[in-house]
C-alpha cells in the first residue's frame, strides 16, 4: 500500500510525548510540558526522557556529575573541530563531531545500558563540539568552563566566553526543556530507522542531526531571525506583512502541520521567557516586535489554520542570550538529542528492523550495447 | 494504521532496480544486471543509475574525468581522517569523512544539477578516505595514485600502496558494481528519509552509511570472513556446519530476507570472479571452501528457504584482493552510494517530507512533584 510521506503511518507505539491537539498540551512520560519548563532542568528532563520517570535528588546528581564528567569530547574530536573550515555550517561540523565521537571507542556492546552511556556522551559532548568550532572560528580559543554547573551555564558559557548570568541560564535550561522532545518528526524517526539495523547511538544520532538539517525540519528556523531583523521596528509591522503576503510568500515563525486549530502550546512559556530576558536587559525591542508579529499575522492567517510557531519566540530569546543566528539550529540539536535518544532507546525494547518497499514503474529487459556502438 | 518494520508499505515510485525473484534477476534502470557486471563499469553504471540512462562514450569520458578531479577530498577531510584513532571502526571514519565533506561548500544551492555534483564529490572522495584511514593506521603515508584510470583501479592501490593486477581490478570493479543498488533497503529509505527534508546529498549520505553499519544491514558482512578462516579448510566444513546447527547458531552468508526460493541472483557472477582469482594466484583453497560451504549448507538449510547470500563469495573475493576484513563494509559503501544518490534524486523529483507517526500508549496528566519531595 502506498502512504505518500507515511501520513497516518503508525511506526511504534511510544509513551515518550503526547501532543493533546484539543487541549493544547504536550505531555512528556505523561508530565505537563509547561510544569517541566517551569519547575524543570534540561538534565532532569532528559533523565525523565530516557529512564521513564523523574529522578530522586541523588539520582539527578550522579546524572548531572556523569555528563560532567564527559563535557569535554577526546582529542581526537577537538582537532576535527579545529580542522573544520570557518565557513562550515555549524550544524554540519556537529554531525561530523558527533559521528567522530565514535571513532576509537569499543562499540562491541549494544545492549540498552551501553547505548544509554553512548546517549551520555554525545548529549554532554554537543555544546562543546558547537562552543568550540564557534570560538574558533571567531579567531578566540575554545573555553572549557569545568565550574559550570549546569548542562545550560556550560553552553552559553563556552559560546560567549563567559559567565552568564542565571536568568540566562534559566531561559537557556527552559528552552532546552521544550525542546527536547516532539514525537515522531522526521529526525526522530530517522534515528529510529538507522537504529533498527542495530547500528550504535553514534550512528542513530548523527542521521538525526543529518535530518534536522533540512529546511522541511529544523532548518529554516533562522529565517526567523532573518525576519525580526529585516522588519526591525514595531511600526514595519504591518507594511512588511502586508507586502509579503501580498507577494503569496510565507511568513516565517508562523504555521506548522499539527498545530492549526490555535498556537504551539510551547509558545506561553516561551513569551514568559522573552519578556523576562527584556526586562533584565532593559531592551524590549525584540519580544514587542514578535508581539506585534504575532498579533497582526494571526489576525490576518488565522482562520487559515496558520498561528506562530514556536520559531518566533525562539528567535527573540537566542538574539537576547547573544546566540550568533546560526547557532539556533546546532542549539535545537543540543536540546532534541534527549528526545532521539529516548526513541531508540524505547525503538529498540522491541526493535524489528525498518524496511519499506516500492514499486517499479520503469521498463524490463532493455537491451546493453556496447559503448562504441552507442549512438 | 500500525506497520511494524513498514514491511509492505510502498514509500515511492522508482524506476532505479527491480528486483524478479521468480526469474532470479535483478535489473538496474531496466538492464540485466548480470550483463551489466559482465561487461560495464562502475563508473558506467553509476551514470546510468543516476541519469536513467547508458552513456555514450564521450558523457563516460566526461563523468570520470570529474570524478577523478576529486578523487581527493579537500584538506581538512584529509586532517580529519589522520585524526581518527587507529582503533576506530573503518565505516565510522568513512561516515565523519563524508559529514566532514560538506564543510566549507556553499550548501545554499539545493537543485537536483548541485546534488548530483555533490553525489559525484562523495562517490569519488570515498575511496579516499578508506584507504588513507587503513594506511595510517597501518604506520604507513596515503597514497595518492593519480595515475589511476577507473575509480576500481584507485580503490584497490590506494588501500594497498601498488599496482594492482588488471584482473584484479576487473574483479573489483564487478563487485563495485553488483553492490551498486538494492532497491528499498534501511540505508536507501534512510537517504530518501533525510533528503525528504531537503537536506543535501552530504547529509543523505551520511545517514545512509549510518545506517549500513547495522548488523541486520551491511554491518554482519564481516561474519563471512571470520567463519572462512575459523572453518579453514574443505575437510572441515561438514563438521563445523553440523556443530553450528547443533547450537542453533545461524551460518554467516546464508540467508537472506528477499531471496528464500533460490540463491542471490549475483552470486552466479561472484563465483566467477572468485575462481578466476583464485586461477591468477594459483591459489584455490578459499573459493574451495566457500564452494563446499555452499554445497553442504544447501543441502541441509535450502528446505527452509536459506540460500548463500553474496557476502559468502564477497569474503572470498575481498580476501583474495588483499583487502583487510574490517574494510568489507566500507567497500559496500564506496559501491552502494551510487544507489543511495539515485534513490535521492529521484525522490527530490516529487519531494514529500517523511514523516511517519505512532501510538501513545503511556500514562497523562501525572502530578509533577519537586525534587525534594520525592520518595
Amino acid at each position: 500500500m502506498y502512504f505518500p510521506g507515511l501520513e497516518g503511518v503508525v511506526i511504534k507505539e511510544t509513551k515518550i510525548c503526547h501532543i493533546d491537539l484539543e487541549n493544547s498540551k504536550i505531555y512528556y512520560r505523561g508530565y505537563d510540558l509547561e510544569e517541566l519548563a517551569l519547575n524543570s532542568s534540561f538534565e532532569e528532563v532528559a533523565y525523565l526522557l530516557w529512564f521513564g520517570r523523574l529522578p530522586s535528588s541523588r539520582e539527578l546528581e550522579e546524572f548531572k556529575n556523569r555528563l560532567r564528567s564527559v563535557r569535554k569530547p577526546p582529542r581526537h574530536v577537538e582537532e576535527i573541530v579545529a580542522s573544520a573550515p570557518p565557513s562550515a555550517e555549524p550544524i554540519d561540523v556537529l554531525r561530523t563531531g558527533v559521528s567522530a565521537l565514535a571513532l576509537g571507542e569499543d562499540l562491541s556492546a549494544r545492549d540498552i545500558e551501553a547505548e544509554l552511556r553512548r546517549g551520555e556522551r554525545i548529549t554532554a559532548a554537543m555544546p562543546y563540539i558547537v562552543a568550540a568550532f564557534h570560538r574558533l572560528r571567531t579567531g578566540q580559543r575554545p573555553v572549557d568552563p569545568a565550574e559550570a554547573a549546569s548542562h545550560a551555564e556550560y553552553y552559553l558559557w563556552a559560546v560567549r566566553g563567559e559567565r552568564p548570568t542565571p536568568r540566562e541560564v534559566r531561559a537557556l535550561d527552559v528552552m532546552l526543556v521544550i525542546y527536547a522532545e516532539h514525537s515522531m518528526n522526521n529526525s526522530a524517526f530517522t534515528a529510529v530507522s538507522v537504529a533498527s539495523t542495530l547500528a550504535d547511538m553514534y550512528a542513530a544520532v548523527t542521521a538525526a542531526i543529518a535530518s534536522l538539517k533540512g529546511p522541511l525540519h529544523g532548518g529554516a528556523n533562522v529565517d526567523a531571525a532573518k525576519m525580526l531583523e529585516e522588519v526591525g521596528s514595531v511600526q514595519r509591522v504591518q507594511s512588511w506583512v502586508d507586502e509579503q503576503l501580498a507577494k503569496g510568500r510565507r511568513i516565517p515563525g508562523f504555521g506548522h502541520r499539527l498545530y492549526k486549530k490555535g498556537p504551539d502550546p510551547r509558545l506561553r512559556v516561551l513569551r514568559l521567557l522573552a519578556r523576562d530576558l527584556a526586562a533584565e536587559r532593559g531592551d524590549f525591542r525584540w519580544v514587542e516586535l514578535a508581539e506585534k508579529l504575532e498579533e497582526y499575522v494571526t489576525s490576518k492567517l488565522s482562520q487559515k489554520g496558520i498561528y506562530p510557531n514556536t520559531d518566533l519566540y525562539a528567535a527573540v530569546i537566542f538574539r537576547y542570550l547573544g546566540l550568533p543566528v546560526d547557532l539556533n539550529l546546532p542549539t535545537f540539536a543540543v536540546s532534541r538529542v534527549a528526545g532521539w535518544v529516548a526513541h531508540v532507546v524505547e525503538y529498540r525494547q522491541s526493535n524489528r528492523l525498518i524496511r519499506p518497499t516500492e514499486r517499479y514503474t520503469g521498463p524490463l529487459g532493455l537491451r546493453y550495447v556496447p559503448i562504441d556502438q552507442r549512438g
